[in-house]
């Protein structure tokens, strides 16, 4: 197994993959084929075989991938054969919906602490968890052990809970707010941007009533 | 211009430099150069001169693009150049958070209409609108010319809402709600799905650490 290898396609394919592995499991379901992941995920089978092929030989022809097995090993190449705690900067309602989220991956990442700059939020509770000022970030980072940061703050405010998380030693960072974030080196920044999925729609509504209009030249 | 011919990786970039000049718009400045526009959003300068090249000669050597002349092209590729109405269904924290949601476009693409199953929650407000039954759904479409819908309910309700959805003429789905999603043809659906993204930086994270320490293999 090369992990360095893995590309990037790959590496956020697994995800989707255990995402419905995990809903078979609760199903009490044992085996899948390539074929039922290709219909339920709207992907080609063959993909799937490659995808899962990468990381060594786990399907048996005509009884497909042991369920468990493929989560055990998706979890092991993702690195969440660990639990890792996550903190999350910002009690709004993006925030709040998100501590209250599945994450669909059982224990295996978490948000354990919660905080916001407004006076007025710090304190109160979302689900189980207490709102902290953004003053107990770094020792509560320290003292959970947490790698991975939620930024739901608004735009404005983002780069400045950026540098916080980097300071206070987080290795990992999934940025909501709709702005560009500079980290240093050895920090990890993705991007939940889900306002370039919403307006590229129209384009892709307008290309598809042109498609049955018959105006679109192949 | 050829739009049928654009590729889905400079659809999605399009968003991403509208947003960007909107904020220099509201900043007052005038003309940005593909330099800037690279070092803002971390991409090659010479990528954002070929995406920008597409839909004709935008940029003046030495004095870059005119701002506004630039905002008002992408919006019309976009097919922004018109009020798309949209509906939401689900008005949970997601829901609201997105309702809330400054949505980047000024008033090129609104939420109109929200809607829930939860008989606890129609009647209340959420900014300026009031949670509707899902009964009132294909009304309301018909009534404001809805033609994009946005997903916020849970995973196992969301195949339902999308029937619902297509069933009222709506031509463009955004589901965040974390399942596939089967759409009749000539719907379009994108998936808003950050689950991916962040159970995806544990890999990387790992991957930034055995870089620092010399155990990846270029």
């Amino acid at each position: 197994m090369k992990p360095d290898k893995i590309s990037e396609a790959v590496v956020r394919r697994l995800p989707v993959y255990l995402r419905y592995l995990n809903e078979l499991s609760l199903s009490d379901v044992q085996t899948v084929s390539s074929q039922d992941l290709g219909d339920k995920l709207n992907l080609n089978p063959a993909q799937i075989r490659k995808d899962l092929a990468y990381f060594g030989e786990f399907g048996r022809k005509g009884v497909g991938y042991n369920v468990a097995y493929l989560i055990e090993k998706i979890l092991q190449i993702l690195k969440l054969d660990q639990t890792l705690g996550v903190a999350l900067v910002g009690a709004g309602n993006l925030g709040r919906a998100l501590c209250n989220y599945n994450m669909y991956t059982k224990d295996n990442m978490k948000i354990v602490a919660v905080f916001d700059a407004d006076v007025n939020k710090t304190g109160g509770r979302i689900s189980h968890l207490t709102v902290q000022p953004m003053d107990d970030l770094k020792e509560t980072v320290d003292r959970l052990g947490i790698t991975i940061g939620i930024i739901t703050v608004p735009a404005m405010e983002a780069q400045k809970v950026a540098d916080r998380f980097a300071a206070a030693g987080i290795k990992g960072i999934l940025n909501f707010a709709p702005a560009v974030l500079k980290v240093p080196a050895g920090v990890r920044i993705h991007y939940a941007d889900f306002t370039a999925e919403l307006l590229s729609l129209a384009y892709y509504m307008d290309y598809e009533k042109r498609m049955e209009e018959g105006k679109v030249d192949e």
